[in-house]
């Protein structure tokens, strides 16, 4: 070891502590952390601005993206943390925090090695999500892990080894019985909300089903945003546990209980980039359920020219996958194919959302008769994949437990006991979208439709969205109301009619059919 | 219009300005904003963290990614800007500044198809291209685009397609002559410094060779680095024709007379991400050689076990696209392909490498004879290609050029013309590693020495990097030199010597050879 060597040791020791800092920056989740181009640690490390540091207070240490600041807002001797390096390191205003070069991250290279095209094994698929689970990977890092796996760039090993990794850095709960079913919609058709009516039918009778949900990837609403609506979804596991074990079930976000961690990472990417990949959508969906404890999972695959699913083809496609790999890690996968035409239900958007579901449970002359049969047939399949119900009897148990208000009753004792059941919220600006023509409307493009849904404000403004007025074959004349835009901001409003007026559009409505 | 709509209206008339506020945070060039979640702006329009945002100040406008904050240090009625936005907007301190949602970004969904393993054809590369140079990509998107570009995944029609809208987006130099030589090394050796020696060399001789170099993409220096640390590259392209109508030559860094915009923002992702990608090669190198004006062109392919290009099967795949590319866009493209089993030259990082061109230059007793053999080689190409020398009649005719002094007199001039030539910086702190045996050494990785050379500063440090003193097939003693880190602080130099001691040896040394 030379003289210098010596001299960068002692740095290492005293010369690179600073006091944290909260600036109160929302960075969403990427941890960020401001220093000063002058501070002693930048000036002694040689940190420059996207450098990966390790911060370490109090023995906990995170691993966050550098910032350099010429500024006198920011003072020279602190370390001015982002709110989520805030929150994972968790450290007091003024403790002192260590700054160092962040360890070098190997598994890089089986990321770059995906990119090039060559297949990963177990061993590589284990060290980038335990990487990732960490906080090791920049946001950066993450959108190329994704991109690299998009579309169907996993094959059936690759998914496994993803699969087992996402597995292998979380907790699974055991709830201690050798049944205990669960549902998962593939997704892309807006206003899907069927979860929120199978879990109150089956767990009334008798079955456990304890549903974590996710919230908005890339869709208006996710299960959880539509559930936040009427209840807390913000449960820890012993609270979950606790609501399971009084009710028989239960609807909180999977992001909270933690119980996949790298997928709680890797979703912040993905919900920007707007990306889905096969291989990513099978391994999040069955580490999330055996997570969960789940044995028995039905999987909802809806069909349509403009859902995530688009062909009879790719259903089957992706039902096998979602088999394949259930039957690996002990999970019994079944398959249900739906039609995923149009959206369901009349509400886009977490509180319309609800609004529908509460009508259905209700049973009033408002409730979607398409978002009822959807869910019936569902909770059908699982009282007979669960034993509930007699091969074929399905569908005759859930409708009169729908009927004769247990379902109701069980789906406000849920809320109750997850915090209790909530009224839910108006947006303040409204615009009609009305039909241009007369005629029959013989096409509606779901993906147009989410998009206004999402630029009107939602899932982040709860009230925001779409409602939808005319179905698919339905006959409208010229002036006829479409669907109504809803946003809590005039701005948002703005934004999502400036959008709907310049595309094609989103109702086709045919004159001679 | 709705009453809502109407009062959207006057929303984004008055109701959306902020007051320019330079934070000095510096996020690389990724430009982002800083508002407070209670601003106006904020609550009328519904932002949050992520958004992408349009700023317009004095009829100047850039799109920027939303931070939000919850901080007194901001002021509530601020857009506090980064220094790229800074930079990118010019707005003045205090001026007002509009703040609206960007436009929706419709040619997202062609780099959708293309990660979905799509083809892409001229007017989706045209449409990605134009929106990437406007700035109206985050980094997360840049990321996405690149990772569904890399490795092969682009065909020779796409590959085409890119360039051609790479060039579109871009000026392009008429130097009003017939003939215009340029050279590009397609890199991964380092040391391969042999641009700042054939520049002068083939001008001395009559031909007119405008070069713009890159800076540092994955490599521990760029020539635009390198020839920084002995005259300032940062040229307009007034200047750079100025000094090329002096002295029939430049070396200046290609970011600055900004050629190619969209290469330049692709870059700035590709550094932190390593990757690289055939198709965005071929593409970046041809559009910056048409934009500069060129009109035959040398590429330089190093081929070795580590070098960028690892077989000659894969250098011969390399040269036909960039042929084939080449001659569609009218560019005479010659190839040669030299050995990329060792770095070149004793020096790797921008001082140590820019002080063996000095003493090859000025024909020293220190002068590595690889360098100057190489740099002889790819000169005499030129010369030929060129018509300057008959053929065969190259390597002598630069072997005199160099000899005389002619060379290193008009390598003189050209920095002379770019501000002055400059005296070389050196590194404080050192730390050489020494053979652990004895025998020869038969292997030299490449990889391992660039990322070492970087952890320990270079390129941003200029004098940081790596001296090596063994070359492949020399004999040495234990304890002997192998090579010699050097840093400007302590820490990088504990940093860059952890991670030579974590790895495996760098250099291979057998003792029955």
């Amino acid at each position: 070891m030379t003289a210098q060597m010596h001299e960068a040791g002692r740095t290492k020791e005293a010369g690179n502590r600073l006091q944290a800092w909260r600036t109160g920056i929302d960075t969403y989740q990427e941890p960020v952390v401001y220093m000063r181009r002058d501070c002693p640690v930048c000036r002694s490390e040689g940190f420059t601005t996207q450098a990966r540091v390790q911060l370490t207070a109090g023995g906990r240490s995170i691993v966050a993206t550098l910032s350099v600041v010429d500024g006198d807002w920011l003072a020279e001797n602190v370390a001015g943390l982002s709110e989520s390096a805030w929150a994972s390191l968790g450290a007091q205003p003024g403790e002192p925090v260590a700054v160092t070069h962040a360890p070098p991250l190997d598994s890089l290279s089986h990321v770059r090695a995906k990119v090039y095209g060559n297949s990963l094994g177990d061993a590589q698929f284990g060290a980038i999500i335990s990487d990732v689970a960490a906080g090791r990977y920049s946001d950066l890092h993450l959108a190329t892990f994704i991109t690299a796996c998009a579309g169907d760039r996993l094959d059936l090993a690759e998914t496994l080894s993803l699969t087992k990794a996402m597995i292998a850095v979380g907790d699974r709960i055991d709830w201690g019985r050798p049944l205990v079913v669960d549902k998962h919609c593939v997704g892309g058709l807006p206003g899907n909300r069927t979860t929120l009516l199978v879990v109150p039918i089956v767990t009334a009778c008798g079955l456990m089903m304890p549903k974590t949900s996710s919230r908005a990837i890339t869709s208006p609403a996710g299960t959880a945003d539509t559930m936040e609506v009427l209840a807390p979804v913000n449960l820890d596991v012993p609270s979950m546990r606790r609501v399971v074990e009084r009710t028989g079930g239960c609807i909180v976000w999977g992001g909270s209980v933690r119980l996949s961690p790298a997928d709680d990472i890797l979703i912040r990417v993905e919900r920007p980039l707007d990306l889905d990949s096969e291989g990513q959508l099978v391994a999040s969906v069955l580490s999330k359920k055996a997570a969960a404890g789940s044995t028995h999972v039905l999987i909802d695959l809806p069909v349509g020219a403009t859902a995530k699913v688009r062909s009879a083809h790719a259903a089957a496609s992706l039902g096998r996958r979602l088999q394949e790999v259930g039957g690996a890690i002990g999970l019994q996968v079944f398959l249900r194919v739906t039609d995923g035409e149009q959206p369901v239900g009349r509400g886009i958007g977490p509180a319309l959302e609800a609004r529908d579901v509460l009508a259905v449970l209700q049973g009033t002359r408002e409730a979607p008769a398409d978002l009822r049969e959807r869910a019936l047939r569902l909770a059908a399949d699982i009282l007979e994949m669960g034993g509930a119900a007699p091969a074929g009897g399905g569908l005759k148990l859930a409708t009169e437990v729908l009927a004769d208000g247990r379902a109701w009753a069980k789906f406000q004792a849920i809320c109750s006991e997850q915090g209790g059941l909530r009224s839910l919220p108006m947006a303040a600006h409204l615009h009609t979208v009305e039909s241009p023509g007369t005629g029959r409307v013989t096409r509606i493009d779901n993906r147009l439709l989410a998009r206004a849904a999402k630029l009107a404000g939602a899932p982040t403004a709860p009230a925001a969205g779409i409602d939808v007025h005319a179905r698919l074959g339905d006959r409208v004349e010229a002036g006829q109301p479409l669907f109504t835009l809803h946003a809590q901001a005039p701005g948002e409003l703005a934004y999502a009619l400036e959008f709907v007026r310049a595309r094609p559009p989103i109702f086709q409505i045919s004159e001679n059919v």
